[in-house]
């Protein structure tokens, strides 16, 4: 019997490193999904196509909606991103662990849909560090730096009903957290029962 | 603040191999805790007193019993045996994870004192593997190793309501998976939301 993927959802605050530290847990690594979420917003110059997003027209992703082809769907600045389902139910059919790198109100969203996903919440070591991260990126005025802080408090509240919380002090440790947790979550008795009374 | 420990209580049928694979955990490790249990049986040949048991008398025992000083405690051939609470505690105080290798019995008379330990269950990889385990000791009778295999089913169904099941393929794959739980429980929300609300 092959082993079945799971669901992990890894969401955080911005600023918490969540990107770094995925593409470190992905390098090397074949038995790993990453999903990629679709948009309706307009390729930005770089952006690769099934890569960072699927580029859909606005028709395509209302069709997919209406076929509830999303494990969770959002409107941000008036464009639409969601993430579809099929290709985390294949990838998990096949043995893969899916990674869905979302925000909370999507976490929420795929959670009640699979209530088997395994929530994880990525933080940086302290608030401190959190400002530190959004100043130094110079991306963002002040006013916007700010609220992306508000919002970290109100994220890290809803964090504690999640089934871990990484705490991203370094990029390694933060990757050895997410790798034992995946490990660990292998280990649970539904998934052992069934392999040891099949043999 | 310090991180405190927790308690992983191990159990899993007789062959197995919970010995080979805590000790081979603890191999250089200086920051967890193993219970050694105490006993009113006299010492063997070999036996050293507070490394393989706390060798004491009846009385003391008993004393002990009164005192709710056992976090578990039963009578096998005649003889009482019991996991002494406060050393494991003081361990958990001081940050380190303390490791219960108890009987299914026990086990569950531990959880019911402290419903935050972890339950591990250890599995051989097959039910033939269990068995080859058993007769290649040459230790049992034919009789009492089939009383061992038939326990080992019931042991089995009562794991399914343990956190974590460890499956013993290879020693150094067991020891992973431990070494992996015991990590990932350490993200649990609680720990880590009182870290970060504190910095």
């Amino acid at each position: 019997m092959k082993r079945p993927g799971k669901i992990f959802i890894v969401a955080g605050p911005s600023g918490a490193g969540k990107s770094t530290v995925l593409s470190r847990l992905f390098a090397g690594r074949d038995d790993l999904f990453y999903s990629v979420s679709a948009t309706t917003r307009e390729p930005r110059p770089g952006d690769v196509d099934g890569v960072d997003y699927h580029f859909v027209t606005a028709d395509h992703f209302r069709a997919m909606m209406r076929q509830d082809a999303f494990l969770e769907c959002a409107e941000y600045v008036g464009n639409f991103y969601g993430t579809p389902r099929a290709p985390v139910e294949e990838a998990i059919a096949s043995g893969k662990d899916a990674i869905l790198e979302i925000e909370v109100q999507g976490a929420n969203q795929v959670y009640a849909k699979r209530p088997d996903a395994i929530r994880i919440f990525i933080i940086p070591p302290s608030w401190e560090e959190l400002e530190h991260r959004l100043r130094s990126r110079g991306t963002d005025t002040p006013e916007k730096i700010e609220k992306r802080l508000m919002r970290a408090h109100v994220e890290l509240d809803a964090a504690k009903s999640y089934d871990y919380i990484v705490l991203n002090d370094t990029v390694d440790s933060a990757v050895e957290q997410l790798r034992a947790i995946m490990q660990a979550e292998h280990c649970r008795p539904a998934d052992r029962i069934a392999l040891f009374t099949e043999v």
